[in-house]
């Protein structure tokens, strides 16, 4: 469909970002982003695992999908401001996903310090697109701080938790100028069509695939379902209603 | 990908069966149809709207979709017992798709009536895909009287209020021998979606297309939302996860 | 507060109806019915447990708890009403908890046997109080029959898990002209206030109690519920709004 | 029973917070916070409303009830501060029910502002009891700056959406050596049941009790709910599960 996804200042037709964490290994990998149909994938500079290293940008520079660095490990802002521009240096883009977490427990984001790297890097050149949490006026105060994007959790890396919470989800869909990307908690393929639902313009996972019991597979489910709730949100869905009866039957709740 | 949904003695690809209920006419319904891939289309005798009457049989003859007689607006197993039969000869269809509800408020079948009719349209030779609530004891006496397939709701008719209760499906799906098809309540893709990845076999809806703003987008979003929720179901989620961190982190509840 | 409760000709100030399985032994159980506040507790006829035999209902004389005679281990219409009988003899009561289950692992109501039985129970004179799926046509036809309640569950017996569909409650409450008694699946405080919100008349239960790590303690936090959800309900809730701010705030959803 | 709750240096027996706004004058408002058994009283020193002004300290005097200054209606951390010494000042309190929004639609913390204004008003010498949204992390922040307690969200103010995501809720209470009090989102009493159960030490309301149709029965449901849910969460509940028979049954999920 005719459909495109304005991220970054550039335009996709794909609506689902690969991550590559949790992958056994780049023949896996391959698979995987094949059948997800990404143009977009992150790339992790601080870590080393069996996904990444020189192999990893050659399979997407041969796949011709564009490595979106992320600053993955940080805990500071000091510390993610220097990992993005040692990115952009080795990577040759102004995109960042910016991502600076409190702890290793939990993963979840640190809203203070993110904002503040979020705008330091805004004022170096940066695309800057932050993973924060899915407090509404946290993704305020990023797009106003002059992000590209936000990108919410819909819950904490790597739990399969889904989205615990929509109802932020749409408020702060139904406040943001910029794309919001559903970032982080994907478990199944009905998360993803649900995230789209809310508004989010795409969604963005790793482990919900890399980690599935068949990669490829589920690689291909998300990309159904990405399209499925993007198409469904365009579609405009019928209204819930309490009495199957259309007669005399009120809205819901 | 190659997985035939097997149903009431046919092989078919699609696994999304459409109902023509609510849709403004004809025209809507052919383009609905095909972005919906359909393969399977349910008629209801007794009811005359825009949809219906011979121009129904003639566009699906055309689009090569098996018609699937319904017994919609019977209250009693004898009204349905005759109303199938009629059907059998005016279609030569041995499959009865069968609705025997209590009221036109909820929409809601009544489980004893629909039983009685289900047991002697087994005995007369019928292909019986009863509509049933969510009681996972009732699906298991619709398959020991010979149903081909129980057809359980996810929540009323028309309601939009999708899947209510999981753990119900869940238990009809692990006590089932022969395919469970999730009927009614679906009101956008993310519920299809999720109806497959409970284990359905396929799923079965009418309004959420025939009644969305754009009624074949939405078709469209339900094809893929099957197809995505069916391929998560085969290649085996992530489990869920309380704590983010892998080390020391239990399952959840 | 002045808001008896009527069941089953009789007028009670207590809302919370317990049962005794899974009990540890006759001591727990009469801390924990002193402290649930109970004026009506089951009795099993069939099963020999720690909390049965003489002892049970020496102490519910003791403790002026009516005893309320159930059908606990019938797989049968016929097997209950015989059952039914044999405690009217034995405790010279008309009432009856009608349980026919279909299994020993889901111990669901099997909705035709128990319509059956609760048929032929109340034409016998009987004070007919089924337990009950959540199907609100079964729970009108239960009705329809002359039971003097209805019991639906929330989820299945013992699995603690709540109310699993609070629209079929909600549907069943707008129907009924009898009371309507939650019966099983509460598993803590928070279901049993639950319920009462949605309008039911009691609440019964027994291994969230039993079961729990100090049973006198969570019998009391089931007494405060019940009569928390009592009271909201009667106190008439705020409406659920999408936006916090008043001025322009649609009503959700 | 005999479970003081210990809330910025002092100990009460009562466990439910109340609120003062949208309540219609104070005569009602004196029924409700008897009928609450509230030992603490929020008080808003920038607002002028029906219920506020000497009229209000009086009231809350005579019941002893002990006045919690908040800074409602602040927007930046500057403001809060001003607000919260003006407030001890004219009260002698060095209590601080601390508010820093960032807008009047959502009236949500601020959490930049919030923290900003915590750790000042700390270094003042204020026990700061911040009003924050549900994010852990900023729950941790709060308390690594010495706030006394941490008072999360269940869901905007005045909305009554209840707890949108007891997740969060339950890594707040996991991670925190302050007491943790449920602040604003509560609709109806089994939510305010579940924050106790999910292991919040008290919960704070205004609207539900305020704008309910009889504001002094529904404080009395609250007060119970509360009492429900704290003994409840000592009680230890029964865990949940996918079966209900014992034998065989795994745990949920």
């Amino acid at each position: 469909m005719d459909d495109p996804f304005l991220f970054a200042g550039q335009e996709f037709s794909s609506r689902l970002i690969m991550g590559t964490g949790g992958v056994a290994n780049l023949a896996i990998l391959e698979c995987a982003l094949v059948a997800s149909g990404a143009e977009i994938t992150t790339v992790a500079l601080r870590r080393t695992d069996t996904s990444g290293g020189p192999g990893l940008l050659d399979l997407l520079k041969r796949l011709d999908i564009a490595p979106l660095p992320n600053t993955s490990g940080c805990r500071t802002a000091a510390d993610a401001v220097l990992t993005a521009q040692l990115a952009r240096e080795a990577l040759g883009t102004d995109w960042v996903k910016l991502e600076v977490v409190y702890d290793d427990r939990m993963l979840l984001p640190d809203p203070v310090e993110l904002l503040d790297a979020a705008e330091r890097l805004v004022d170096d050149g940066f695309q800057v697109l932050p993973f924060s949490n899915d407090d509404p006026v946290l993704a305020r105060r990023l797009e106003d701080v002059g992000c590209a994007a936000v990108m919410p959790l819909g819950s904490p890396i790597g739990t399969g938790l889904g989205i615990r919470n929509p109802h932020n989800l749409e408020l702060i869909v139904a406040g943001a100028n910029v794309p919001v990307v559903l970032d982080a908690g994907i478990g199944t393929a009905s998360d993803a069509a649900l995230a789209m639902e809310l508004g989010c313009a795409a969604v963005m996972l790793a482990t919900p695939v890399t980690r599935a019991n068949d990669p490829e597979r589920m690689a291909a489910a998300m990309r159904f379902a990405v399209d499925a709730g993007r198409l469904a949100r365009l579609a405009g869905r019928i209204p819930q209603r309490h009495w199957a009866a259309q007669a005399s039957s009120p809205q819901l709740p």
